[in-house]
């Protein structure tokens, strides 16, 4: 019985070490990462039970993945296997102003793109789950993805499972017409709705001051709460996080220096704080703050998994303050 | 104006360093390697024009496979490229007895399996060429490939170029009996087949010994030569090399002495090396000696490509010592 | 339910790169190894349920070790975590003829032998357990470590396990005095030993043919089998493993000729493969066949643990060949 | 038929890694760089064709250096060889405040610093070339590599080159005097200057503002143009970037603020954009862009040589953005 | 003869690459630091004569840290070698904003720990001696360490060497209050204390500006002076870097600009500064000014020792320029 | 006051890992060795009070060179330091059968090979001193370093050193007409000749078995003692190593089996054990042992110095087993 599920892809994400190109490494770092992975390894990090669930190829890639997750605790007892598809990859090169971190991504034909309703066990999985959670990179894999995805959001409900949504569009995936035409009917079965504003105005049209994009999202889909997640970018080694809750009211926190390491799957990692906060002590206060410090903590640990503990997210939502502790 | 032309995939290559298995690396090395690029790369380093015909995708990874010819002095003029399709990858495990090392393909969907016949200008690079290059990997690789082999292969004979094939059976491509059908006609316009008694077996059913095998393919199909490189397995880091050529008559040289650095394009530089010293000696036994003497060298070389110059490579076709040089 | 319970220390093992010696070394390899760890993850990996009960730390070390055991899907869940103690270290130099490898121990004063009867929740973890694993490294810890794996003993054969104890003699833990006088009442308790001649001989005081070492050592304590393995030096990098079982009669197998990459561990996949094959096919035979084919392949992978699967063991069961696979 | 040739010294770059010391360094980070390879590097990364004209050792250090020109696309065919002579080598140790990144050159002996007049064949290169380039640290390697600069230079103009000179005074290769007095007959064949205020100090006695310096530098000398580079220097890990041009008129552009991954080769980019701008748009505004766009882009990337697209190069001319781009 | 003895512990300081958390590394750099030898390193870097007393286990982790101290120039003759205890280690995780870098001792029951009065020859190393340095750390090892320190520093009283001693508090290693009272009879013995502001407060309960802090602590126990060293935290990359000396009346001196490549080890360069300016132009100021510049360039070099040189310290406390020199 | 003094050159080793060819390396481990530095090591690893004495440049090259003799407890206070002159290189390329290992020397121009007689103070590094050693490469760097070697050697014999001469032929840095000319009168001066076959023969024109070799040459010098090292190359990687010693008779010692990590500096291993063996024993049988067991086991470990202890040489000479040591 877990608290959380999750559903989407991960992938094996390769990138070259000190801030070389693409085109002239000879080495690869080697990590394994996917939005709702990187939430499934966030709350399991910060103590709740974690499952996740999606479609992998036999072969070495694909065990190395499901490793991955098993290693920080995520249950993969409710992965689906295939013979047929490859597991997903994506290249990262790490950026340094003016040139800006980018992605390759090189995911068509993955295992999961291939992945069928009626294929996951989600009776089983959600059995007793308290949340589950998606993003939008998952319909947009592929139309039979987007079928599973609906699927996975109707049984969640039947579970009575609280559903968060974190609308993430990506533009190398689909169309933001696609995106919007996808996933306008899923918003009836979600809870939680975390978006950036980029993406809240992409894909719903919504502009203007975050808590206004929130506010109307929250009264156009009826959702229990809307997340709001505010980079801002300074240089690309450098930057702040802040993000905003509207629930019954407009909720906002402090915003947290950041040194870039690594700011892949920081948007995941406030999900999770999200999720974990609202969870264990009931209050989208909690959620926020959670979410944001857990997210700020991230953006100094390399890879897409958070490999925070509870205790030091927890020691700095009280202060910030940078003496190595001995 | 080239000497030698080649036509077909390179791949990204990315092995696990130090043994490790791929379901446990952290970090990949990255190089380039694919039958046909290595024996351009050979005869270049050799000191012969080459050129390498293929299609690529414009992306960093592309550009990193043309960059890996470039610096070897192969032409990379007549390269198609293309929007759609990916680089193809592979992965490399080094093995040690009693684990055989493994290659795990993710070349599905490249930008070559997409290629169609009156993509590449042909003309333009056979022009003036003496020697043309392929192997039973590209017309594996999808339909249309096959049929952009079957015309290079004629406008190749077009050329009055001397037409090497390496029969290369990739059962992770294609079957036995398509690989059958597919290149029995091919062998019409092929003067000198290069393969090994398995792959002789698999796709045209010969056994037998290796010089009974080569003079009775060379009858069927009215080679000016077959050559049959003879791996002699030890262990993983250990084995001898040899081949033979059947012409006007049976020519046998030397084995070699093996430790295995890395073993892969050994059979490329084998074609490279009888590519060289049939061209610039005009004698199947020059071939023959280059080829095993060059890819005897080439398995102590990391990588697909073989960095060995002439001189070297002359040097050891006399004596075989081990004494550092200094 | 596990299938196999084991209980033992793990270590953080740290290994200088490139055959350097330690005392030279800017840089060490990190991974986590330990007798028992090590069967519990060979078993899983062959696909058994299996648990591993230790005392750890609550550190990024204890963490870290904690993880590499979830990584390969044993359950870390009965484990015993500490606010006292350390997390053990091993330090190991891989050798080259005529230099062997060395471990340098770093565990006194580890978490686990501080251990005390009563910690761990034996009921909870051995409930329908089929199969509990131990090594003579456990008892030699510490006292209280001796008193725990008594009474780990005892529950196990109280829940009906089969107990395998592996006698794994360590000199720099204790005497082979101190090591008969205490593991000679445990020999009760245990239905399965393995041991090496030597071993056998420091403890027991067994020599001569291994056949006759076991079947002496059968009658004398009453086990229901005995495993020897025998390892072949031959150089530091290659050598030939193979094993004997003793049980309703001698049962010999086939040596494997290895390539030593990584030896460390190596028995200890023979105890998950001789588990594994005698738990799925009820035969000793069974057993000594998956035992020696695990551990052979084993030798060829960096690290303590077997990142082999179940369907290669077997292919190399039927063959030794070391073409590359493609 | 080139766009561009570049004549001048390329060495082998040899750099701890970590922000290491060398003199506590025991590993090197090895690439290749130096002044005019630099830009017949960046030219052809823009789409122009370059030649580079140098002579190198004929040993593996040689080859080393000329493959990473062919890499780039790079002509290599009128590199003078040489059996006598070292290849030039660089030591560079990467800053952080308050200590400065240092160069320690070890360049002396190298096979051009021997090179004699009537060694390369000027006119096979330069015939239809539209752009030669060259350095102050050619002339200042060697009396003798002094005069085949002239020699160059003369034929550039011969051939209707237009000709670029980047001062770029090396203060360990000779005095102030000397790269006067060498250099001040030479400005008569060059048609564009580049150089910094303090070179400009250095070299010909100019101080001011820097459209003033420009424009004095172009009166003596009769220029075309004249670029001054103005590297804002904020830590060592950060500064700004912007250069001026005075030509027909003093031309300026905004400033990029800059995360120095390497500045080393940041002004030979500037030399390249300016050419290509200039070259491929015929004005000098376009030169100004395109250099300080792509000069920009190079400190973010490792190694001298500037691995941008022209394709990213020109989107940073219009945009200053660092999002992650997928 | 030495100009300056140092007494305490080194330990091996294992640190993941890259700001890898501890717990998710696969590697670690390996170096040597601890308090006493940083300074010892120091001095000798700068040119005078040290020795390093301390206590190592016979195994290559203690031969690796006296190795590393030789390497220096810094005297070992007067070690105790043992052959109980382990050599002290401790993980430095690396930092950036909001996370602190983080330090993970495992230095318990380590050879020194154990160390006992009698086992060192203080008037062999101490014998026509100038300086003696010590730091908090040492007695707070264990009780017989700090019966030790008290032997050492009466030694060098009676020896007439000046004693500096950097509080250095460590609440890993013990209570504020076992601090003070161990500490305050050997303040009798101590010429020159070094502290912070924190440590200042957390030992000896002084609280305010800092040079009051220094001018009652001097008072209270009789020192020459006394030193506070005020780093000022920006962010965990950059920081700043001063210091004040209260002697015969306050100075002070410029504040440093940071990029923090390794700010371990930072606090003991300034010793090393100081008591090199001290003894060498006998000027409390002289010392400031090589303790500050001497630390703030420690800060730009990997590990806990100091790599510069005194020339270019002496540069530095001139300028504060960060132009690559070439 | 030291028990052996060796001369010569010391060079930063530079090498490309995971047998990489030179040319295609992006790495370099860096290493420092020199065939008396290596010797000056070896003794004092085993326990013997050596100094060493060179020419080094003023620059962190230079520094590093002396650091890594001191790191081994090698006194470096009779250095000559230099302002003219670079530290000398050499880059090794490991080999793998067919391909032997490679060294490319950039060794020319160096400190050493510019000293001039009287510049070393012979007089106060040789007093007392019992052991002088010096190879053939020393005077082979230039003419004045033979006039050096000759000036050295004369002292070493008026301060009643047993003077040790391994012959060394180095054809990249002289004829071996010019080897014999300058080294003939030079042998008057050596007590102790050390040398392979080849060089014997090729300096001295001596063939035949090695015993017979030694004696004549014996006869022809008058020397105490010829030693002759037998190495047996069986592949690059594996090997025999033994030596022979004509004294007063022939001594023999058994041939030890290598797996060869890094053969560079077995030779001067070897003498070093000689000299440990000769001078702590007095007996030429108990040298030739020493000497072939530290050789053999430095065959094990990277770089040119040998990091064995003492303890495990000893070991090794009576028995040789490859079992973990745990």
């Amino acid at each position: 019985m877990y608290d959380v599920v999750c559903f989407g892809e991960a992938m094996v994400r390769l990138m070259p070490p000190g801030f070389r190109r693409l085109e002239q490494t000879e080495e690869l770092d080697v990590k394994v990462g996917g939005g709702e992975l990187n939430v499934a390894v966030g709350v399991s990090r910060l103590g709740l039970k974690a499952a996740w669930v999606s479609r992998l190829p036999e072969n070495p890639l694909g065990r190395m993945i499901r490793n991955k997750a098993r290693e920080q605790g995520v249950s993969t007892e409710h992965l689906v296997w295939s013979k047929e598809g490859r597991a997903g990859l994506y290249f990262l090169e790490q950026g340094s102003a003016p040139r800006a971190s980018a992605v390759l991504y090189d995911r068509a034909h993955s295992a999961i793109s291939l992945m069928q309703p009626g294929e996951a066990d989600w009776d089983a999985c959600l059995k007793g789950a308290k949340w589950f959670h998606v993003s939008g990179i998952t319909p947009a894999l592929s139309a039979s993805c987007a079928a599973v995805t609906l699927e996975a959001l109707r049984k969640a409900k039947e579970h009575n499972c609280t559903v968060s949504y974190d609308l993430n569009y990506r533009g190398k995936l689909w169309t933001p017409e696609q995106a919007e035409q996808c996933q306008t009917p899923m918003m009836d079965l979600v809870d939680v709705l975390i978006t950036t504003e980029d993406d809240a105005d992409t894909v719903f049209h919504q502009q203007g001051e975050p808590g206004d994009i929130a506010k109307r999202l929250q009264q156009r889909f009826g959702f229990q709460a809307v997340a709001i997640t505010l980079r801002e970018i300074r240089t690309v080694w450098t930057g702040g996080w802040t993000s905003i809750v509207y629930a019954d009211k407009l909720y906002t926190d402090r915003t947290y220096t950041l040194e870039n390491v690594d700011r892949v799957g920081g948007g995941d990692s406030f999900s999770a704080g999200l999720i974990y906060g609202r969870l264990t002590q009931n209050s989208w206060e909690a959620g926020l703050k959670w979410g944001n410090a857990f997210s700020a903590i991230k953006h100094s640990i390399p890879g897409d998994l958070n490999w925070a503990t509870r205790e030091e997210t927890e020691k700095l939502m009280q202060q910030e303050k940078f003496k190595i502790q001995r």
